[in-house]
């Protein structure tokens, strides 16, 4: 905890919720077949919702609750929509530090606190994906000078770890692998930036079973 | 023009190309069929590339030029793609004022300039969107008071004005309308911001012949 104890606000020893935090994601997956409703929708009722909030509009479907369940249930979706071997894209939008809108004004004592980087199991699902990361405020912890350059850095090189990392192109980052380590880089840059700035996001366009990628 | 004329590596009057300013977009376009590939091929053959860069990769599709011609391009590619009447998705990146990845530093010299607001044609296409706006420093032009939050609620006003803004949710913008009144409004955020922040970009989902919106 690294609260400043100065503001008239903050309790002694707050338990700050996932909701409090504004920890959650947004996604989008596409299953290029025409029995696409189907298979989505058996995806999203095969994956463990436990402790997660899950609601499904026609644009996207809002997922709230810890970085490491909101990771383990889009690993599960998104393997789950891509068993049946159609080509499958997803875009991600994963969101940390500010609950509201996006105009949201960030929130003295609520600054991120430092969440475990999730652990995925492997699914056995190549994967590609366009990721890109935004640091947006420089506030950093009470004390302690911020640096979400160099949180991006080692965002960057724990992709590396992966072996998810292949390049840096115009507005995104190149990300291939296991689905879950291409999942887990974009975690992973969301977590480690949210140790220096409260808001942050981290957006990713994936492609499962490419047509064009198998014709490389 | 409001470069800082102290700045040494200023010239007179530069021309600064769309190039020269990281402006350009990134899209994945799905398509809930089984013909999918042949859609988007399509769909992308028939596009005006007029003055433009245009990549595909196994992820999405690099286009770099003018915010207009930019804008023009995508909106072609989306409805095209949409005119067989299956659901169809789309995942949407514009950026301006980073030409590099995703750990770019900001130019001094590099700020944006003005551009107009893209004006696009309706494409008789009704679409939904989750919008994500992103300005991402504070540099502000040489001379002026940076005031984003000023330039998004302007851009919030010009989503209205279009009659494609709906409401705000967790982490995005619901957005409604003619396709070219959704994309308007997504343009013209990443336009309005980036006259008082240099790198700006702005995401959106956008869903088309939703079979979950057509049932409500």
């Amino acid at each position: 905890m690294s609260l400043n104890p100065t503001l008239p606000s903050a309790p002694a020893a707050p338990a700050l919720t996932p909701e409090d935090l504004g920890v959650g994601a947004r996604f989008t997956i596409a299953v290029m077949d025409g029995d696409f409703a189907r298979i989505i929708v058996d995806a999203l009722a095969a994956a463990d919702s436990t402790d997660l909030v899950v609601v499904t509009d026609p644009v996207s479907t809002l997922v709230r609750g810890s970085e490491q369940r909101v990771l383990e249930y889009l690993s599960d979706v998104i393997a789950g929509a891509s068993r049946g071997g159609h080509h499958v894209t997803a875009s991600l939008l994963l969101s940390r530090g500010c609950p509201g809108e996006v105009t949201c004004s960030t929130t003295p004592g609520l600054l991120a606190e430092a969440a475990a980087v999730p652990v995925l199991p492997a699914t056995g699902i190549r994967a590609s994906a366009h990721w890109s990361l935004y640091p947006l405020d420089d506030t950093g912890r009470p004390g302690e000078t911020p640096d979400h350059l160099r949180d991006i850095y080692e965002a960057i090189d724990y992709a590396k770890e992966l072996g998810a990392y292949v390049r840096g192109e115009h507005y995104a980052t190149l990300l291939e692998g296991d689905l879950a380590d291409v999942l887990g880089a974009v975690a992973a840059g969301w977590v480690l930036v949210g140790r220096s700035v409260q808001h942050v996001t981290s957006h990713a366009t994936l492609s499962i079973a490419s047509p064009s990628e198998a014709a490389r």
